[in-house]
Formats: C-alpha cells, structure tokens, sequence
C-alpha cells in the first residue's frame, strides 16, 4: 500500500520534517536560461533531500534527442560534451524533483527533459517530481507528453510527477481530507447559540443550528471554532473541548471530511449577524434547539444533540487540546481526555492557548 | 472568509450532498467538435446545480473574438449568428462549470472560452469552473491565458477556476488535511505490539515504536488501523476507540495533518512481519517500550504513553465510533465518549463495525 511507506517516511508523531531536510547541488553546464531550483524553496516540507546521496551529471545520458532549433545555449553546451540536463534535487525515497522557475521554449524544455529523463532511468531513480508555476502553463504539455501524470495543484502551481520503476508507485498522496466544526456555545443559563443562514442546505427551512465553519489548512481546529462563531455572531468566546467528531466520505471534490462538534463558554452576550451570510442568530433554550422537528427526524442531528446535552449536565468528557512539543521541537496541540490529566500530563505541557 | 460560506453551502452535517443535486441541459448550436458535459461525471458531489436557474444561450454575448482559422464547424455555428459557446451547468452559488472531455483544437477552445466569458461575464456569474482530463492537456495553457487559475489536480485531471465578480472570491478549497493513525495493540499481559521500520526517520535508531499509516481517501479512521497493523505484522485487531489525536502543519506538501491515537484489541499474536516496510516487530512489555530514551525524552511520544498507559489500567476513556444516519439516509460514523451510550444513543445507532 503506497501510503504506508509515506508514514514512515514522514512519521506524524514528528511534527516537521523540514528538521531533517537537506539540500544537493548539482554539476551542470551552464546554461543561460537553464531551469533552476532553490534548496530552500517551499517545494515541500516532505521532500526530504540526501545529501549523502547526491549524483553528478557529468556522464552523458545514454540518449539525447537534439532538435534541430534548439537554443544556442543548449547547443554549446552539447558541444562541450555534456549533455544540458534540468537541475534536480534528490529526495531520501530515490526520487528527484524539479522546480521550475524561469521561463524556457517549450520545445528545449522537452530536449531536456527526455536527455534528464534519460540520465534519471540510468540511474534507476524512482519517482520524478516537476513542479511548474502557472506562469510556465506552456510547458505542462510537454511533460504529460512525456509520460507524467498530474500529482496536485494549488492556486499557482502544479505539480507533476512520473514513476520510473516496473514496480508499484509508492508516491505520497495528496491531502485527502477537509475539516469542519461546529461549535455549540452553551450559556450558564442553558441558552445556546443558533443560527439561521441564507445560503446553502438550510436557506428558508426555518431550522435553528449552530455555527459551522470550515477549519482552514493551518488552522488549529479549536481556533477556527472561536473564529466561526466571532464571524458568524459577534459572540467572544473560549473553548472547552471537542465533544465528538464524524467522518464523511466522497463530499467535496470526492474527498472525506472530518467534522468536530466543539463546546465552547461565551465571553460575551450581544449578538451581531454577519449579513452576508446569515439570515437571524439568537440565544434559544437548549430543549427549544432539541424540539425542532429537524433535529428530532435525523438520526445524526439528535444524536449530537443528545451528546451536547450531555455535557450541559456537566458528566461528559470529550477531548481538550493541550500544547506540547515534538521531537523536533515544534509546539503541537494533543487533543485528549484530560479528565485524567493529573496523572498523564509531561511535565511543561499546559492547556492550549485556545 | 471564503472557507466560511462553502460549510454553509455544503453542511458538514448532511454527509451527502448529492442527495440535492440536479443537472442542468442548455440549448446551444450544434458543433460536431463541441466539448459536451455529463451531468452526472463525477465532478463533484460538492458541485450543486439549480433546475431553478438555468440560462440559456441564444442570446448572442456582447463580443466574440474570432479567430480567421476558426473550423468551419465554428464558422457555421457563427453564421447562424448563434454563437459557439462551451457547455456550460449552472451551480447553487451562482456560478457554472464545464467539463471537457472531446480533443478540440486549442484556438477553437480559446474563441469558445472568450464568447462563453462574455457571456457569463453578462449574466453576472461568479466562479467559472473548467474541469480538463490529462489528455486534454494542451488546453491549460489557453485557459490560464484567459485568467483561470488552478485550483486542484488528481492524477487524470486539472480543476481551473476563475472568479468573475470584483467581491472577495468565495470559492471552496480543496482538501486541506491528510490524516494519519498509531496503533496501541495490548495484549491482556501488558504486552504492546511495537516495530521498528526499515525506511524514513526512524531508520536505524533502534526505536521500537507502535504501527502508523495513513487513512487513506474515502477510508474510515478504524478500518485504516486494522489494516495497517495487519498489513506490517499480521496480526488481527479489533478497534477498541480513538484515545487522542494531534494536529501539525506544512507538513507533506505543505498541508496540515490530523493523527489519531487509537486502541486496538488483538485477535491473533503470531507476528508476521512486512519485509519491505519493516525491519523487526515483536511484543514488548509496555514498561519497556515506555522506558526507552527516545520514548522518556520527548514530549509528544511520552504525552501519549502516558495516554495508553491511562487506557491499560482501564480508567480512561476515548472516543468510540456509532454508526448512525445523515439526513439523506447516508451511513455515516460519529466518534464520541461513550462512557455515557446508554444515555445519549439514538435508537438504531449502533456501535460501528469496526
């Protein structure tokens, strides 16, 4: 299974593996508009580079295809008898990645990609990255033609890769996953926050929820649990804890989804709507929330509901972040029942700032 | 915030939005190379279409730039004075999406995609999405000429968007998260399953540590701890529940990673190890595994021995998964304590399979 062998290659329990990169230079002739990579770029803080591992493209690939227009750079450098090739990284998995950053004819691209791709297969590499800026859209073709495939995009760039070996690919996989929250912010007098919204699923059924929101990448989820509810109704909060979380699949985009149901105290009282997107929030008892045909006719609905009451009565543990350190030395939350934390609390952890 | 309205657009509580989905037909000119759309291509269960708003397109945009190598089949529509335009269906937030699936000739699609932008540029539509499978990719460049931006890619496709509006851009984002699992596999004598693994971090530092993979897309957070523990030592569990979970990120790809602690009960305790991913696996008394170095002196490992450890003497509890049902009848699985099942359980919620 591909996605195995990426957990132990990036393993979760360490925070960042940015903390064992490293970065391989190259022999290469120079080449004016040669294609180059930074070390340091944001390429990805999962690419590990080895330096111990570095290779030299001083031998001359097996096969180059030489067009007849290729650029004068390209040309002298063949003549000097060393092949131009694209400037490429290692990576610890026996791959190497390409980022490209300056501008090129498509046409040589492709001269150095099938000469680079030569020197790669000789050297029995696996997977082959290139990352292409939306800026060099003109050179995507020429790498699907040349047998790679689409590994995943954001706004501006994308990024291709191409798996050499006759065995299975075991490349890393993309993010997978949304996540959501809802947040069920509970009074002292038993009046919990709802909403009504204009847009969407519940646009004009007249049903009361709570605050939902998407957790941003990079967000802690109990932060985007405090910033959904400020958005969505002016409310200042705290949060207390995660009191269950569903999982979802084929949802946006075909992916899964994680939802987390969040308790969280208010800090403040006076409801202001965020207009754009809701139509009406109040305070409403939490049995008038639970009477709602809607909440009482779906099995998941009722089912929360039933869990947040449960924690209204005040004997329900779920899960409260606390912030600690991994081996790298990075600041994690751990979110987990902390009816215990006496006894299992590291020394110097502390509750989350959320 | 833009992640803000596409929760609401697609609640995370309602697990299916395919259950409210509908397709749009339009009337256009017939071209025999006209790219055509499905509306039931798996483009995204997230994409909702309106029967309420469909436009038509008779009526002829305000400009249409047309190439002088236009194909005839173009020319023809044009002297129909219908003008050729992408087929196009409409969405639930105002926007519409096309799905490329025919080759087409790149300057033919770049005069389709101007007269289509005048077009809904006239119609005031908001987020105009272009799905392109890999074999069409010799239109991303055309597509990026015309103001679209990537917005995601799998393997056999590339997602391009463009916002129209001059408003902030409230277009959904792609998953954000990719999730990961650790398995704690104790036998009644105190025993845990530990491994120590031939490739990634912890390569040769003697660490013996518990199983982890990745949940994969579309897979349940349980069913990928059976298999993984399965998978490198061959050993069969029953999930037990999820005793904590941690959040990082930037980590692979930058993204942002979710890692759940969970417990497993062992139904077979001969040990069959995965020659390719690891290197030795065995039972190991948990006092030993808790004693190494390693273990003692970081934080985030010793956070949650002291997690497992809470578990063996049975007093902590995590979260279970019950299975229960979303408002359109989809099965869907909701972690939470259940130390207090008897109480808050729905009738016909049961614990999941795993």
């Amino acid at each position: 299974m591909q996605r195995i062998r990426v957990t132990k290659l990036f393993p979760h329990l360490l925070a960042n593996s940015k903390s064992f990169t490293t970065s391989s230079s190259l022999i290469i002739p120079p080449l004016p508009k040669r294609p180059c990579i930074s070390p340091f770029a944001p390429f990805s803080s999962g690419f590990i580079t080895d330096r111990r591992n570095n290779f030299r493209l001083l031998n001359k690939p097996k096969s180059v295809s030489i067009s007849t227009s290729l650029s004068s750079s390209a040309k002298e450098a063949m003549a000097e008898n060393a092949a131009p090739l694209l400037s490429a990284v290692n990576d610890l998995h026996g791959g190497v990645r390409v980022e490209m950053k300056e501008p090129i004819n498509p046409q040589e691209f492709g001269v150095l990609l099938r000469a680079s791709m030569s020197q790669w297969r000789a050297q029995e590499k696996k997977g082959i990255w290139i990352k292409l800026p939306i800026e060099l859209a003109n050179l995507v073709e020429i790498a699907v033609k040349e047998g790679f495939r689409y590994h995943h995009a954001e706004s501006d760039y994308l990024m291709l890769v191409h798996w050499i070996p006759v065995t299975a690919d075991t490349l890393p996989a993309n993010a997978s996953h949304s996540v959501g929250i809802g947040a069920f912010v509970m009074k002292d007098n038993g009046e919990v926050l709802v909403v009504q919204e204009k847009t969407g699923r519940f646009k004009g059924l007249g049903v009361w929820k709570y605050p939902t929101g998407v957790v941003n990448e990079g967000e802690d989820i109990c932060t985007a649990a405090i910033r959904e509810v400020k958005e969505e109704t002016g409310i200042d909060t705290e949060f207390v804890e995660v009191l269950a979380f569903r999982e979802s699949h084929k949802l946006l985009f075909t992916k899964s989804d994680l939802f987390f149901v969040c308790m969280l105290k208010p800090r403040s009282f006076d409801i202001q709507i965020q207009v754009v997107e809701i139509e009406a929030a109040k305070w409403m008892p939490v049995e008038e929330y639970e009477a709602q045909p809607f909440i009482q006719n779906h099995k998941l609905f009722n089912l929360v509901a039933k869990i947040c009451r449960a924690k209204s009565v005040a004997d329900y543990t779920g899960f409260s972040p606390w912030s600690t350190t991994t081996a790298s030395g990075k600041t994690t939350s751990l979110y987990f029942n902390n009816q215990y934390i006496d006894r299992i609390q590291s020394s110097g952890d502390h509750h989350s700032k959320c």
